[in-house]
């Protein structure tokens, strides 16, 4: 018997997560917090102890629903002040070599961080040893799950052992590819669906100066929209920027050659070469390969109380509005607090949570597809423009009534759902007004023409 | 060698069909007389030998889709003529217990027809006796497949032997659980959903009438809509019917009890309890349980020149438009029009039939989505069956222009996708002339007043 966080007095619950990723290990933290007895499996060895794998992005925006989660187990502070790299709003490389900023928030100068997926995860594991009650076991493999049992086999991928375990709770934080969530497939009345974009996407670098410092500003998310594809860039700590190219993949397999990288960079992205180097360009892009992109929506997350798919396990979103660790660890902290409302009740807890977070999920899902072609088209279309300046100003004049789409999601914890209502409510606002201008336009020069 | 049925001498192609059902054993037909080598592996035992298994539909209809690929193994004329039972139009049992008819096609008398699965898919089996290039293996779970390597691994059920095979190509043709889809879900770029509708359905039964005649009108399928539930019922080769009930589970769940079956019914299928007989009523429906359904989309069909999905495996739909084995059927008629068309070339095959398929069977797909709404609910509103009227009328008129949806569905050969073009474009007109109607009854009645 242990005295929970919340004063009752109450055995702790006995909780397996499955992945040791960003969402796992904090997710490990607020039920340690708790006062629950927490093991966490991962597959891959110690991230601290790794080189970066290439194929999961190597830095992320942390905005404020992630920042929230972070706050809860004490560590946004030093993730935001010594290393996160803020973003203040949208650097655009036109066409033509010009540039100009699309910035985040005017009104208040709020910002989303660029932060190193390696560094944060590695913190968050290291924090959990400040827990007499987390144990990690990392190289291990799930093959086999029972979930309906809460019972576990995992394959040790070291020595080729397996392990059968048990617990009252098994959480699911194992990433798009879930194995938890593929045993889950099998309940009936399990609803799914993954979808894999047309788009490919392929890391590049550039690295600092020969100062040292950044090549270019660094307090913006750098964009080079050219329509149907795009460049981005965010800063590391090291002074380096993470450039990801998203493009079809028809158009990846006919860049094979070094001239037809060079000359490609060269026609669409010429500001770029000199910043990345053209060997290092020309190296990195024929030995990487475009990786694919998926979007996974599924319902319910639940399995009775034995289970819970949390993360990009219950809903992978494509990477185009920077939400898919700022949702998985507002998971976190949706859980955290039905923990603390149903006072460690998991029937209750995990119910309510698969009945009420799919709403958010699917909305951000859609969101994050549509904001792909937002960012690689029309960022550069004066429509958008328009209408960014007179959403700010509104935001401005009306900052409790009108909060733009970007921003409720990046700088307001509003539920998703919410954020696209709200969206939906000043797009109607819009058309009156584009009628009323409309009709006063036309009544002023049907008065000139007369007068 | 062997001269093929095309008269090109070419060697056979070693093909294995996985899944003994409707769809697997009429495509092995359509693949033997190509003069190809085809082994048939069912996970269960032949259907020949096998009482009715609960869980799967009795009985089914055939329209014209279905027809033209029995036509092509010579079974159409016999599976109509001796074992079908046809179905004019729909019987309608109101709530009040009064009836009426909605005829298919009031122009030309055009019918579907209900066929016993078990039956047919005997047919089916037995008529692969004729040719010596076809194996059946019955009893073969699939427990492991490469498909890239064109490798699979069955489980004998009943000696719980392992047997290794390989093949040219391997053909999913094994349900809406399909494990061949399973395999291919692990390849990449693989797009995928499964939902499950809110409704279950079970099956209860109408036995003949004491002179050992049917109960009712049998040219018809029965309906009785009762808005957001309904029962429909089958004519069988032995004068009985099969019932089926789709109603949400949440409904299911509450009629626990002798008490609560008979008032449910009382309440709203008075008219079918003498026919089915009280007690039988009560045991079925106490003793079955109600099971779901399914809706399956996935693209793309094929591993390279090695694996095809078709049928059910490819995709599931819900059984509402009576197009799940006419939809699979088709698929046959088009993949041997392709083996035609290519000279038995599977690259080119397989790659035609995923590139183009898919946006009919999606199409299908969301129509017996719909057409559940209409079946249920829309039969009984005033405007459907004005807009039935009309769209018969002008389907007399002008019969080579105006083919309303479920005919040009139930019975023509025109793509899904089309007709569900054609029915938007019937929309489109429809609505012009509403609006004209309204002119000139406007027009009327101020013509009137003013005079």
């Amino acid at each position: 018997m242990t005295t929970l966080q919340n004063g009752h007095q109450k055995k702790p619950l006995d909780i397996i997560i499955v992945g040791g990723g960003l969402v796992g290990s904090l997710e490990a933290l607020l039920l340690a917090k708790r006062g629950h007895r927490v093991r966490l499996y991962e597959y891959r060895e110690d991230i601290r102890r790794t080189p970066h794998v290439r194929g999961r992005s190597i830095n992320l925006s942390l905005s404020v629903r992630g920042r929230k989660a972070l706050q809860s187990v004490g560590l946004e502070q030093h993730m935001i002040r010594d290393h996160g790299i803020p973003m203040v709003g949208r650097y655009i490389h036109k066409f033509d070599g010009s540039t100009y900023v699309i910035p985040y928030d005017a009104r208040t100068n709020q910002c989303i961080y660029s932060v190193g997926r390696n560094y944060l995860n590695s913190l968050l594991l290291k924090e959990s040893e400040k827990y007499g009650n987390v144990e990690k076991y990392f190289n291990h493999k799930l093959i086999n799950a029972d979930l309906q049992k809460g019972s576990l086999t995992f394959l040790k991928t070291q020595n080729k052992e397996t392990v059968d375990v048990n617990a009252d709770l098994i959480i699911g934080a194992d990433g798009a590819y879930s194995a938890v969530r593929k045993a889950m497939m099998k309940q009936p009345l399990f609803d799914y669906s993954q979808k894999y974009i047309e788009h490919g996407y392929m890391e590049l670098c550039i690295p600092p100066g020969e100062d040292g410092e950044f090549q270019m500003p660094s307090t913006y998310l750098h964009i080079w929209p050219r329509g149907n594809f795009m460049l981005i860039a965010l800063p590391n700590q090291d002074r380096t920027w993470t450039v990801t190219l998203f493009m079809p993949f028809a158009m990846f397999n006919e860049i094979n050659t070094d001239e037809k990288v060079l000359a490609f960079f060269g026609k669409y992205f010429a500001d770029a070469i000199p910043l990345i180097g053209k060997k290092k360009l020309v190296e990195d892009f024929l030995g990487g390969s475009a990786l694919p992109l998926v979007s996974v929506k599924c319902r319910p997350y639940n399995v009775k109380d034995k289970a819970l798919l949390i993360g990009d396990a219950a809903h992978a979103v494509v990477p185009f509005y920077g939400q898919g660790m700022n949702s998985g660890f507002e998971d976190c902290t949706i859980l955290d607090e039905l923990f603390q409302k149903h006072n460690d009740d998991i029937a209750k807890i995990l119910a309510e949570f698969s009945d009420t977070r799919w709403k958010d999920v699917f909305a951000i899902s859609d969101l994050a597809m549509y904001n792909y072609i937002e960012m690689r088209d029309l960022v550069t279309r004066p429509s958008y423009l328009l209408r960014k300046s007179i959403d700010d100003f509104l935001f401005w004049l009306i900052p409790d009534l009108w909060v733009p789409l970007y921003n409720s999601v990046s700088f307001t914890n509003m539920p998703y759902s919410e954020c696209v209502r709200n969206r939906q409510w000043q797009n109607k606002i819009f058309q009156i007004i584009i009628i009323f201008v409309g009709l006063w336009t036309f009544g002023g020069i049907l008065y000139l023409s007369v007068r």
